[in-house]
Protein backbone atom coordinates (compact mmCIF):
# COMPACT_ATOMS: atom_id res chain seq x y z
CA UNK A 1 0.00 0.00 0.00
CA UNK A 2 1.21 3.53 -0.89
CA UNK A 3 0.35 6.93 0.77
CA UNK A 4 0.69 10.40 -1.13
CA UNK A 5 -0.09 13.76 -0.17
CA UNK A 6 -3.19 15.40 -1.88
CA UNK A 7 -2.32 19.14 -0.70
CA UNK A 8 -6.35 19.75 -2.77
CA UNK A 9 -8.13 17.36 -0.67
CA UNK A 10 -10.79 18.46 2.13
CA UNK A 11 -8.77 18.13 5.52
CA UNK A 12 -5.23 18.56 4.05
CA UNK A 13 -4.99 14.64 4.37
CA UNK A 14 -2.94 12.13 3.14
CA UNK A 15 -4.82 9.38 1.39
CA UNK A 16 -4.06 6.06 0.26
CA UNK A 17 -3.43 5.01 -3.42
CA UNK A 18 -5.28 1.58 -3.06
CA UNK A 19 -8.60 1.51 -4.36
CA UNK A 20 -11.90 -0.29 -3.29
CA UNK A 21 -11.19 -0.14 0.40
CA UNK A 22 -13.81 -0.81 3.02
CA UNK A 23 -13.69 0.47 6.14
CA UNK A 24 -15.11 -0.17 9.35
CA UNK A 25 -16.20 2.35 11.65
CA UNK A 26 -18.09 2.39 14.88
CA UNK A 27 -21.47 4.20 15.04
CA UNK A 28 -24.79 5.17 12.93
CA UNK A 29 -24.07 6.32 9.00
CA UNK A 30 -23.03 10.23 9.07
CA UNK A 31 -20.97 9.81 12.51
CA UNK A 32 -18.05 11.55 12.71
CA UNK A 33 -15.84 8.89 12.34
CA UNK A 34 -17.39 8.46 9.27
CA UNK A 35 -16.18 11.92 8.03
CA UNK A 36 -12.86 10.91 9.56
CA UNK A 37 -13.21 7.87 6.72
CA UNK A 38 -13.91 10.14 3.82
CA UNK A 39 -11.07 12.60 4.81
CA UNK A 40 -8.63 9.96 5.02
CA UNK A 41 -9.43 7.25 2.16
CA UNK A 42 -10.92 9.75 -0.50
CA UNK A 43 -11.95 8.49 -3.41
CA UNK A 44 -10.34 4.79 -2.41
CA UNK A 45 -13.35 4.56 -0.03
CA UNK A 46 -15.49 2.31 -1.59
CA UNK A 47 -17.71 0.59 1.00
CA UNK A 48 -18.32 1.58 4.75
CA UNK A 49 -19.52 -0.80 7.59
CA UNK A 50 -20.86 0.77 10.37
CA UNK A 51 -20.50 -1.11 13.77
CA UNK A 52 -22.50 -0.84 16.58
CA UNK A 53 -18.90 -1.22 18.80
CA UNK A 54 -15.74 -0.67 18.70
CA UNK A 55 -15.09 -4.59 19.34
CA UNK A 56 -16.76 -4.82 16.47
CA UNK A 57 -14.82 -2.77 14.50
CA UNK A 58 -11.10 -5.03 15.19
CA UNK A 59 -13.13 -8.34 14.46
CA UNK A 60 -14.50 -6.78 10.48
CA UNK A 61 -10.47 -6.13 9.95
CA UNK A 62 -9.19 -9.01 11.88
CA UNK A 63 -12.07 -11.41 9.98
CA UNK A 64 -11.13 -9.86 6.48
CA UNK A 65 -14.33 -8.44 6.37
CA UNK A 66 -13.34 -4.69 6.08
CA UNK A 67 -10.05 -3.98 4.76
CA UNK A 68 -9.51 -1.38 7.48
CA UNK A 69 -10.92 0.10 10.87
CA UNK A 70 -10.98 4.01 11.69
CA UNK A 71 -11.35 4.65 15.18
CA UNK A 72 -10.76 7.81 17.53
CA UNK A 73 -8.10 7.97 19.97
CA UNK A 74 -8.09 11.38 21.53
CA UNK A 75 -11.11 13.99 22.24
CA UNK A 76 -13.90 11.52 21.41
CA UNK A 77 -17.11 11.63 22.42
CA UNK A 78 -17.64 7.95 22.98
CA UNK A 79 -14.15 6.42 22.73
CA UNK A 80 -11.51 5.91 24.90
CA UNK A 81 -7.64 5.87 23.99
CA UNK A 82 -7.35 2.92 26.64
CA UNK A 83 -10.21 0.90 25.38
CA UNK A 84 -8.67 1.04 21.48
CA UNK A 85 -5.06 0.35 22.77
CA UNK A 86 -6.25 -2.63 24.59
CA UNK A 87 -8.36 -4.18 21.71
CA UNK A 88 -5.48 -3.24 19.17
CA UNK A 89 -3.22 -5.47 21.09
CA UNK A 90 -5.97 -8.09 21.43
CA UNK A 91 -6.22 -8.45 18.26
CA UNK A 92 -2.99 -7.85 16.68
CA UNK A 93 -3.75 -5.04 14.23
CA UNK A 94 -1.05 -2.35 13.29
CA UNK A 95 -1.71 1.13 12.75
CA UNK A 96 -1.59 2.79 8.89
CA UNK A 97 -2.57 5.82 9.05
CA UNK A 98 -3.45 8.70 11.24
CA UNK A 99 -6.28 11.35 10.48
CA UNK A 100 -7.04 14.64 12.67
CA UNK A 101 -10.81 15.90 12.30
CA UNK A 102 -12.22 18.86 13.64
CA UNK A 103 -15.32 18.43 14.93
CA UNK A 104 -18.50 21.02 13.74
CA UNK A 105 -21.59 20.89 14.94
CA UNK A 106 -24.28 21.36 13.25
CA UNK A 107 -27.81 22.10 14.29
CA UNK A 108 -29.89 19.73 12.11
CA UNK A 109 -33.92 19.90 11.86
CA UNK A 110 -36.52 18.78 9.47
CA UNK A 111 -36.95 20.99 6.25
CA UNK A 112 -39.05 23.51 7.04
CA UNK A 113 -38.07 24.08 10.92
CA UNK A 114 -36.15 27.18 12.01
CA UNK A 115 -34.00 27.84 14.80
CA UNK A 116 -36.96 29.30 16.81
CA UNK A 117 -39.48 26.90 15.73
CA UNK A 118 -37.56 24.00 17.42
CA UNK A 119 -37.69 22.91 21.24
CA UNK A 120 -35.93 20.12 21.53
CA UNK A 121 -32.65 19.09 20.49
CA UNK A 122 -31.21 15.69 20.38
CA UNK A 123 -27.77 14.59 20.70
CA UNK A 124 -24.90 12.76 22.96
CA UNK A 125 -24.73 14.02 26.13
CA UNK A 126 -20.94 15.43 25.48
CA UNK A 127 -22.40 17.23 22.51
CA UNK A 128 -25.06 18.99 23.81
CA UNK A 129 -22.75 19.34 27.14
CA UNK A 130 -20.01 21.28 23.80
CA UNK A 131 -23.08 23.40 22.72
CA UNK A 132 -24.54 24.54 26.08
CA UNK A 133 -24.34 28.55 25.42
CA UNK A 134 -25.93 27.79 22.20
CA UNK A 135 -28.98 25.93 23.63
CA UNK A 136 -29.67 28.45 26.56
CA UNK A 137 -29.59 31.43 24.11
CA UNK A 138 -32.25 29.96 21.94
CA UNK A 139 -33.97 28.36 24.62
CA UNK A 140 -33.41 25.09 23.42
CA UNK A 141 -33.79 22.11 25.38
CA UNK A 142 -31.21 19.42 25.34
CA UNK A 143 -32.42 15.74 25.01
CA UNK A 144 -29.94 13.10 25.91
CA UNK A 145 -29.78 9.95 22.84
CA UNK A 146 -27.22 7.67 22.14
CA UNK A 147 -24.84 9.37 20.04
CA UNK A 148 -24.83 12.43 17.27
CA UNK A 149 -25.62 10.34 14.17
CA UNK A 150 -28.07 8.23 15.89
CA UNK A 151 -29.92 11.45 16.81
CA UNK A 152 -29.91 12.77 13.52
CA UNK A 153 -31.29 9.20 12.25
CA UNK A 154 -34.15 9.42 15.26
CA UNK A 155 -35.06 13.59 13.94
CA UNK A 156 -35.30 12.19 10.38
CA UNK A 157 -37.35 9.27 11.03
CA UNK A 158 -40.13 10.54 13.94
CA UNK A 159 -40.70 13.61 12.17
CA UNK A 160 -42.03 15.43 15.25
CA UNK A 161 -42.32 18.96 14.50
CA UNK A 162 -40.11 21.35 16.75
CA UNK A 163 -36.97 18.86 17.60
CA UNK A 164 -33.41 19.03 16.57
CA UNK A 165 -30.60 16.96 16.54
CA UNK A 166 -26.72 18.10 17.20
CA UNK A 167 -24.65 15.78 14.48
CA UNK A 168 -22.11 16.39 11.58
CA UNK A 169 -23.03 18.14 8.64
CA UNK A 170 -22.81 14.60 7.05
CA UNK A 171 -25.42 13.02 8.96
CA UNK A 172 -27.76 15.97 7.92
CA UNK A 173 -27.08 14.63 4.11
CA UNK A 174 -27.21 11.43 4.86
CA UNK A 175 -30.78 11.64 7.24
CA UNK A 176 -31.78 14.42 4.27
CA UNK A 177 -32.13 17.41 7.17
CA UNK A 178 -31.44 21.20 6.79
CA UNK A 179 -28.57 22.73 8.67
CA UNK A 180 -29.54 25.98 10.77
CA UNK A 181 -26.58 26.66 12.08
CA UNK A 182 -22.99 25.28 11.89
CA UNK A 183 -19.80 25.68 14.45
CA UNK A 184 -22.22 25.82 17.32
CA UNK A 185 -20.23 24.36 19.86
CA UNK A 186 -18.41 26.94 22.44
CA UNK A 187 -15.06 25.82 22.07
CA UNK A 188 -13.32 25.76 18.51
CA UNK A 189 -10.64 23.25 20.02
CA UNK A 190 -13.17 20.08 19.63
CA UNK A 191 -10.14 17.86 17.10
CA UNK A 192 -10.11 14.18 17.20
CA UNK A 193 -7.82 12.05 16.35
CA UNK A 194 -8.38 8.67 14.43
CA UNK A 195 -6.11 6.00 13.39
CA UNK A 196 -6.52 3.63 10.51
CA UNK A 197 -5.87 0.00 11.13
CA UNK A 198 -5.04 -2.81 9.30
CA UNK A 199 -4.09 -6.48 9.15
CA UNK A 200 -0.56 -6.12 7.37
CA UNK A 201 1.71 -2.87 7.89
CA UNK A 202 1.81 0.40 5.85
CA UNK A 203 4.03 0.28 2.61
CA UNK A 204 4.88 4.27 2.85
CA UNK A 205 6.48 6.58 0.57
CA UNK A 206 7.41 10.19 2.63
CA UNK A 207 7.87 10.96 5.95
CA UNK A 208 6.42 8.73 8.59
CA UNK A 209 5.42 8.47 12.07
CA UNK A 210 5.49 5.22 14.60
CA UNK A 211 3.38 4.77 17.65
CA UNK A 212 4.66 2.69 20.56
CA UNK A 213 3.46 1.47 23.81
CA UNK A 214 5.75 0.58 26.50
CA UNK A 215 6.01 -0.21 29.90
CA UNK A 216 8.92 0.70 32.56
CA UNK A 217 9.19 0.72 36.55
CA UNK A 218 8.56 3.80 37.60
CA UNK A 219 12.11 5.50 39.32
CA UNK A 220 12.94 8.86 39.31
CA UNK A 221 15.27 9.18 35.14
CA UNK A 222 13.49 6.26 33.78
CA UNK A 223 11.71 8.39 31.48
CA UNK A 224 14.26 10.34 30.83
CA UNK A 225 16.45 8.09 29.79
CA UNK A 226 13.75 6.18 27.49
CA UNK A 227 13.72 9.51 25.70
CA UNK A 228 17.27 9.53 25.91
CA UNK A 229 17.13 7.05 23.02
CA UNK A 230 15.13 8.68 20.74
CA UNK A 231 16.56 12.59 21.74
CA UNK A 232 20.54 11.17 20.51
CA UNK A 233 19.30 10.16 17.41
CA UNK A 234 17.44 13.30 16.43
CA UNK A 235 13.88 11.51 16.54
CA UNK A 236 11.26 13.94 17.03
CA UNK A 237 8.96 12.89 20.01
CA UNK A 238 5.21 14.22 19.13
CA UNK A 239 3.29 12.48 21.60
CA UNK A 240 3.70 11.32 25.01
CA UNK A 241 1.06 9.62 27.46
CA UNK A 242 2.01 8.05 30.62
CA UNK A 243 -0.67 6.16 33.00
CA UNK A 244 0.34 3.64 35.82
CA UNK A 245 -0.76 0.74 34.80
CA UNK A 246 -2.24 -0.47 38.33
CA UNK A 247 -1.60 -3.85 38.26
CA UNK A 248 1.95 -4.04 38.84
CA UNK A 249 2.69 -1.08 41.52
CA UNK A 250 4.78 1.65 40.43
CA UNK A 251 4.90 -0.10 36.84
CA UNK A 252 3.98 3.01 34.12
CA UNK A 253 2.80 2.51 30.54
CA UNK A 254 3.39 4.72 27.87
CA UNK A 255 2.17 5.56 25.11
CA UNK A 256 4.71 7.73 22.54
CA UNK A 257 4.91 8.87 18.63
CA UNK A 258 7.63 9.68 17.30
CA UNK A 259 8.78 10.89 13.69
CA UNK A 260 10.62 8.24 11.84
CA UNK A 261 9.86 4.01 10.38
CA UNK A 262 10.29 1.26 12.93
CA UNK A 263 12.54 -0.55 9.99
CA UNK A 264 14.92 2.71 9.64
CA UNK A 265 18.63 1.95 11.05
CA UNK A 266 18.43 4.54 13.09
CA UNK A 267 15.02 3.35 14.65
CA UNK A 268 15.88 -0.22 15.04
CA UNK A 269 19.33 0.95 17.06
CA UNK A 270 16.86 3.67 19.16
CA UNK A 271 13.90 0.56 19.92
CA UNK A 272 17.54 -2.13 20.37
CA UNK A 273 18.74 0.14 22.90
CA UNK A 274 15.39 1.16 24.84
CA UNK A 275 14.42 -2.59 24.97
CA UNK A 276 15.95 -3.65 27.83
CA UNK A 277 14.90 -0.01 30.28
CA UNK A 278 11.43 -1.86 29.74
CA UNK A 279 9.05 -4.31 30.86
CA UNK A 280 7.09 -4.51 27.51
CA UNK A 281 7.54 -2.77 23.94
CA UNK A 282 4.94 -2.81 21.49
CA UNK A 283 5.58 -1.47 17.92
CA UNK A 284 1.88 -0.53 17.30
CA UNK A 285 2.22 0.45 13.29
CA UNK A 286 4.35 3.21 11.51
CA UNK A 287 2.44 5.06 9.31
CA UNK A 288 2.51 8.47 6.83
CA UNK A 289 2.37 11.87 9.19
CA UNK A 290 -0.45 13.90 8.81
CA UNK A 291 0.34 17.11 8.30
CA UNK A 292 -0.75 18.88 11.87
CA UNK A 293 -4.63 20.45 11.64
CA UNK A 294 -4.14 24.13 12.80
CA UNK A 295 -6.91 26.61 14.16
CA UNK A 296 -9.83 27.64 11.56
CA UNK B 1 -4.76 23.85 55.72
CA UNK B 2 -3.22 20.91 56.89
CA UNK B 3 -3.69 17.27 55.29
CA UNK B 4 -2.90 13.50 57.13
CA UNK B 5 -3.08 9.98 55.78
CA UNK B 6 -5.90 8.33 57.16
CA UNK B 7 -4.96 4.64 55.72
CA UNK B 8 -8.32 3.06 57.90
CA UNK B 9 -10.53 5.29 55.22
CA UNK B 10 -12.53 3.67 52.61
CA UNK B 11 -10.49 4.61 49.18
CA UNK B 12 -7.44 4.99 50.93
CA UNK B 13 -7.33 8.75 50.76
CA UNK B 14 -5.46 11.78 51.91
CA UNK B 15 -8.59 13.95 53.57
CA UNK B 16 -7.97 17.74 54.50
CA UNK B 17 -7.67 18.26 58.38
CA UNK B 18 -9.72 21.59 58.26
CA UNK B 19 -13.29 21.22 59.66
CA UNK B 20 -16.91 22.53 57.66
CA UNK B 21 -15.83 22.25 53.90
CA UNK B 22 -18.53 23.18 51.39
CA UNK B 23 -17.28 21.24 48.10
CA UNK B 24 -18.91 22.31 44.68
CA UNK B 25 -18.78 19.50 42.17
CA UNK B 26 -20.13 18.54 38.51
CA UNK B 27 -23.40 16.70 38.32
CA UNK B 28 -26.23 15.48 40.69
CA UNK B 29 -26.84 14.62 44.09
CA UNK B 30 -25.22 10.85 43.86
CA UNK B 31 -22.92 11.74 41.23
CA UNK B 32 -19.44 10.04 41.25
CA UNK B 33 -17.82 13.30 41.49
CA UNK B 34 -19.72 13.30 44.62
CA UNK B 35 -18.63 9.99 45.73
CA UNK B 36 -14.83 11.87 44.99
CA UNK B 37 -15.33 14.21 47.13
CA UNK B 38 -16.61 12.16 50.71
CA UNK B 39 -13.56 9.71 50.03
CA UNK B 40 -11.40 12.71 49.99
CA UNK B 41 -12.88 15.13 52.16
CA UNK B 42 -14.55 12.51 54.80
CA UNK B 43 -15.99 14.26 57.86
CA UNK B 44 -14.69 17.82 56.93
CA UNK B 45 -17.54 17.51 54.30
CA UNK B 46 -19.83 19.74 55.75
CA UNK B 47 -21.78 20.29 52.90
CA UNK B 48 -22.11 20.00 48.94
CA UNK B 49 -22.88 22.33 46.20
CA UNK B 50 -23.87 20.30 42.99
CA UNK B 51 -23.20 22.28 39.34
CA UNK B 52 -24.99 21.45 36.18
CA UNK B 53 -21.72 22.46 34.40
CA UNK B 54 -17.80 22.51 34.67
CA UNK B 55 -17.73 26.55 34.84
CA UNK B 56 -20.51 26.70 37.37
CA UNK B 57 -17.63 24.72 40.05
CA UNK B 58 -15.24 27.28 39.38
CA UNK B 59 -17.33 30.36 39.83
CA UNK B 60 -18.20 28.67 43.10
CA UNK B 61 -14.50 28.01 44.43
CA UNK B 62 -14.16 31.42 43.16
CA UNK B 63 -16.56 33.65 44.51
CA UNK B 64 -16.29 31.94 47.76
CA UNK B 65 -19.51 29.57 47.31
CA UNK B 66 -17.70 27.13 48.06
CA UNK B 67 -14.23 26.22 49.63
CA UNK B 68 -13.11 24.04 47.09
CA UNK B 69 -14.21 22.20 43.45
CA UNK B 70 -13.73 18.22 42.72
CA UNK B 71 -12.78 18.33 39.19
CA UNK B 72 -12.25 14.60 36.80
CA UNK B 73 -9.41 15.06 34.84
CA UNK B 74 -8.74 11.68 33.82
CA UNK B 75 -11.01 8.71 32.22
CA UNK B 76 -14.38 10.69 33.73
CA UNK B 77 -17.57 9.48 31.69
CA UNK B 78 -18.02 13.64 31.12
CA UNK B 79 -15.52 15.62 31.32
CA UNK B 80 -12.10 16.13 29.78
CA UNK B 81 -8.93 17.15 30.86
CA UNK B 82 -8.56 20.00 28.61
CA UNK B 83 -11.55 22.19 29.46
CA UNK B 84 -10.93 21.77 33.36
CA UNK B 85 -7.08 22.85 32.70
CA UNK B 86 -8.25 25.74 30.73
CA UNK B 87 -11.18 26.76 33.25
CA UNK B 88 -8.45 26.28 36.14
CA UNK B 89 -5.87 28.37 34.18
CA UNK B 90 -9.21 31.05 33.14
CA UNK B 91 -10.47 31.15 37.14
CA UNK B 92 -6.47 31.20 38.67
CA UNK B 93 -7.71 28.74 40.90
CA UNK B 94 -5.11 26.47 42.15
CA UNK B 95 -4.84 22.06 42.96
CA UNK B 96 -4.77 21.32 46.28
CA UNK B 97 -5.65 17.59 46.11
CA UNK B 98 -5.93 15.05 44.03
CA UNK B 99 -8.27 11.77 44.68
CA UNK B 100 -8.42 8.06 42.71
CA UNK B 101 -11.70 6.80 42.17
CA UNK B 102 -12.74 3.28 41.35
CA UNK B 103 -15.82 3.52 39.58
CA UNK B 104 -17.86 0.71 40.06
CA UNK B 105 -21.48 0.53 38.00
CA UNK B 106 -24.55 -0.59 39.61
CA UNK B 107 -27.96 -1.87 38.38
CA UNK B 108 -30.00 0.37 40.09
CA UNK B 109 -34.11 -0.11 40.74
CA UNK B 110 -36.90 0.35 42.90
CA UNK B 111 -37.53 -1.93 45.59
CA UNK B 112 -39.44 -5.07 44.63
CA UNK B 113 -38.21 -5.17 40.97
CA UNK B 114 -35.22 -7.47 40.45
CA UNK B 115 -33.00 -8.30 37.38
CA UNK B 116 -35.59 -10.28 35.74
CA UNK B 117 -38.60 -7.94 35.91
CA UNK B 118 -36.68 -5.27 34.31
CA UNK B 119 -36.67 -4.48 30.87
CA UNK B 120 -35.20 -0.77 30.38
CA UNK B 121 -32.10 0.44 31.91
CA UNK B 122 -31.28 4.20 32.02
CA UNK B 123 -28.08 5.88 32.07
CA UNK B 124 -25.10 8.12 30.12
CA UNK B 125 -24.06 6.11 27.04
CA UNK B 126 -20.11 5.65 28.20
CA UNK B 127 -21.69 3.97 31.49
CA UNK B 128 -24.05 1.94 29.47
CA UNK B 129 -21.49 1.37 26.88
CA UNK B 130 -19.61 -0.01 29.78
CA UNK B 131 -21.86 -2.49 30.83
CA UNK B 132 -23.13 -3.57 27.26
CA UNK B 133 -21.85 -7.52 27.74
CA UNK B 134 -23.88 -7.12 31.27
CA UNK B 135 -26.97 -5.58 29.67
CA UNK B 136 -27.03 -8.02 26.65
CA UNK B 137 -26.57 -10.97 28.90
CA UNK B 138 -30.07 -9.91 30.82
CA UNK B 139 -31.70 -8.76 27.37
CA UNK B 140 -31.66 -5.43 28.83
CA UNK B 141 -32.38 -2.69 26.73
CA UNK B 142 -30.43 0.89 27.00
CA UNK B 143 -31.97 3.97 26.94
CA UNK B 144 -29.73 7.14 26.51
CA UNK B 145 -29.95 10.16 29.51
CA UNK B 146 -27.74 12.67 30.40
CA UNK B 147 -25.95 11.53 33.63
CA UNK B 148 -25.75 8.34 35.83
CA UNK B 149 -26.78 10.02 39.03
CA UNK B 150 -29.58 11.86 36.98
CA UNK B 151 -31.03 8.27 35.51
CA UNK B 152 -31.41 7.03 38.96
CA UNK B 153 -33.32 10.05 40.12
CA UNK B 154 -35.68 9.76 37.07
CA UNK B 155 -36.22 5.74 38.24
CA UNK B 156 -37.22 6.80 41.72
CA UNK B 157 -39.15 9.67 40.60
CA UNK B 158 -41.13 8.37 37.49
CA UNK B 159 -41.90 4.93 39.47
CA UNK B 160 -42.28 3.13 36.35
CA UNK B 161 -42.13 -0.38 36.38
CA UNK B 162 -39.66 -2.78 34.76
CA UNK B 163 -37.20 0.95 34.69
CA UNK B 164 -33.80 0.67 35.96
CA UNK B 165 -30.14 2.79 35.90
CA UNK B 166 -26.75 2.39 36.27
CA UNK B 167 -25.52 4.72 38.42
CA UNK B 168 -23.14 4.76 41.74
CA UNK B 169 -24.04 3.25 45.32
CA UNK B 170 -24.31 6.37 46.58
CA UNK B 171 -26.81 7.53 43.88
CA UNK B 172 -28.89 4.78 45.16
CA UNK B 173 -28.86 5.37 48.68
CA UNK B 174 -29.71 8.89 47.61
CA UNK B 175 -33.23 8.03 45.50
CA UNK B 176 -34.08 5.11 47.85
CA UNK B 177 -33.17 2.50 45.04
CA UNK B 178 -32.03 -0.87 45.57
CA UNK B 179 -29.01 -2.35 43.89
CA UNK B 180 -29.85 -5.22 42.26
CA UNK B 181 -25.85 -6.06 40.74
CA UNK B 182 -22.77 -4.54 41.29
CA UNK B 183 -19.34 -4.20 39.03
CA UNK B 184 -21.40 -4.88 35.81
CA UNK B 185 -18.86 -2.72 34.14
CA UNK B 186 -16.98 -5.34 31.68
CA UNK B 187 -14.04 -3.64 32.01
CA UNK B 188 -12.20 -2.93 35.34
CA UNK B 189 -9.88 -0.58 34.98
CA UNK B 190 -12.58 1.97 35.58
CA UNK B 191 -10.48 4.73 37.61
CA UNK B 192 -11.48 8.48 37.51
CA UNK B 193 -8.78 10.88 38.74
CA UNK B 194 -10.06 13.99 40.47
CA UNK B 195 -8.24 17.03 41.55
CA UNK B 196 -9.38 18.82 44.08
CA UNK B 197 -8.94 22.99 43.80
CA UNK B 198 -9.12 25.93 46.03
CA UNK B 199 -8.07 29.68 45.79
CA UNK B 200 -5.50 29.78 47.83
CA UNK B 201 -2.88 26.82 47.85
CA UNK B 202 -2.38 24.08 50.50
CA UNK B 203 -0.37 23.85 53.33
CA UNK B 204 1.15 19.99 53.27
CA UNK B 205 2.68 17.99 55.98
CA UNK B 206 4.15 15.12 54.44
CA UNK B 207 5.17 14.21 50.55
CA UNK B 208 3.70 16.67 48.21
CA UNK B 209 3.44 16.26 44.02
CA UNK B 210 2.96 19.30 42.10
CA UNK B 211 1.23 19.30 38.75
CA UNK B 212 2.81 21.73 35.98
CA UNK B 213 1.61 23.25 32.76
CA UNK B 214 3.97 23.92 30.13
CA UNK B 215 4.15 24.90 26.53
CA UNK B 216 7.53 24.35 24.39
CA UNK B 217 8.59 25.11 20.47
CA UNK B 218 8.93 21.07 19.33
CA UNK B 219 12.03 20.36 18.33
CA UNK B 220 13.78 17.03 18.58
CA UNK B 221 14.99 16.50 22.09
CA UNK B 222 13.17 19.45 23.35
CA UNK B 223 11.05 17.51 25.93
CA UNK B 224 14.38 15.27 26.48
CA UNK B 225 15.97 18.28 27.78
CA UNK B 226 13.30 19.54 29.70
CA UNK B 227 12.78 16.29 31.55
CA UNK B 228 16.27 16.39 32.39
CA UNK B 229 15.53 19.65 34.94
CA UNK B 230 13.61 16.53 37.01
CA UNK B 231 16.07 13.50 36.49
CA UNK B 232 19.19 15.50 37.36
CA UNK B 233 17.51 16.35 40.88
CA UNK B 234 15.85 12.44 41.34
CA UNK B 235 12.46 14.18 41.06
CA UNK B 236 10.35 11.58 39.83
CA UNK B 237 7.77 12.43 37.15
CA UNK B 238 4.49 10.40 37.42
CA UNK B 239 2.30 11.93 35.10
CA UNK B 240 3.00 13.28 31.16
CA UNK B 241 0.86 13.89 28.57
CA UNK B 242 1.75 16.33 25.42
CA UNK B 243 -0.99 17.65 22.90
CA UNK B 244 0.19 20.15 20.19
CA UNK B 245 -1.54 23.47 21.18
CA UNK B 246 -2.79 24.12 17.25
CA UNK B 247 -2.70 27.39 17.65
CA UNK B 248 1.11 27.88 17.29
CA UNK B 249 2.19 25.83 14.62
CA UNK B 250 5.41 22.92 16.31
CA UNK B 251 4.19 24.33 19.53
CA UNK B 252 3.20 21.65 22.37
CA UNK B 253 1.34 21.99 25.57
CA UNK B 254 2.98 19.16 28.10
CA UNK B 255 0.52 18.55 31.26
CA UNK B 256 3.20 17.15 34.20
CA UNK B 257 2.83 15.22 37.78
CA UNK B 258 6.13 14.72 39.67
CA UNK B 259 6.99 14.23 43.33
CA UNK B 260 8.00 17.02 45.31
CA UNK B 261 6.95 20.56 46.14
CA UNK B 262 7.15 23.77 44.16
CA UNK B 263 8.61 25.96 46.90
CA UNK B 264 10.84 23.25 47.92
CA UNK B 265 14.73 24.48 47.24
CA UNK B 266 15.34 21.45 44.23
CA UNK B 267 12.37 22.38 42.85
CA UNK B 268 12.48 25.85 42.64
CA UNK B 269 16.26 25.25 41.08
CA UNK B 270 14.35 23.12 38.62
CA UNK B 271 11.81 24.86 37.65
CA UNK B 272 13.97 28.18 37.17
CA UNK B 273 16.27 26.18 34.24
CA UNK B 274 13.28 24.72 32.95
CA UNK B 275 11.71 28.46 32.08
CA UNK B 276 14.16 29.44 29.56
CA UNK B 277 13.05 26.00 27.32
CA UNK B 278 9.20 27.01 27.71
CA UNK B 279 7.08 29.56 25.56
CA UNK B 280 4.53 29.17 28.87
CA UNK B 281 4.61 27.58 32.73
CA UNK B 282 2.07 27.68 35.15
CA UNK B 283 2.56 26.04 38.25
CA UNK B 284 -0.99 24.76 38.89
CA UNK B 285 -0.66 23.80 42.48
CA UNK B 286 1.03 21.02 45.11
CA UNK B 287 -1.03 19.00 46.58
CA UNK B 288 -0.71 15.80 49.16
CA UNK B 289 0.35 13.01 47.19
CA UNK B 290 -2.51 9.98 47.45
CA UNK B 291 -1.32 6.78 46.88
CA UNK B 292 -1.72 4.41 44.31
CA UNK B 293 -5.17 2.73 43.51
CA UNK B 294 -4.09 -0.50 42.59
CA UNK B 295 -6.83 -3.58 41.33
CA UNK B 296 -9.09 -5.14 43.49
Amino acid sequence: MAYEHMPGLAFGGWVCNETAMKVAFQGERGAYSEEACRAHFGDSLSDIVPCPRFRAVYEAVASGQADRGMVPVENSTAGSIQENFDLLLEFGLVVVGEQSLRVRHHLLALPGETIQSLRQVLSHPQALAQCDSFLRKHSLEPVAEYDTAGSAKLVATRRAPGVGAIASRLAGTFYGLVSLAEGIESNSHNYTRFLALSKTPAVIAGPAKTSLLFATVNAPGTLYRALGVFASRQLNVTKLESRPTRKVPWEYVFYLDFEGHAESPSVVEALEELKPMTAMLRVLGSYPAAPLQLET
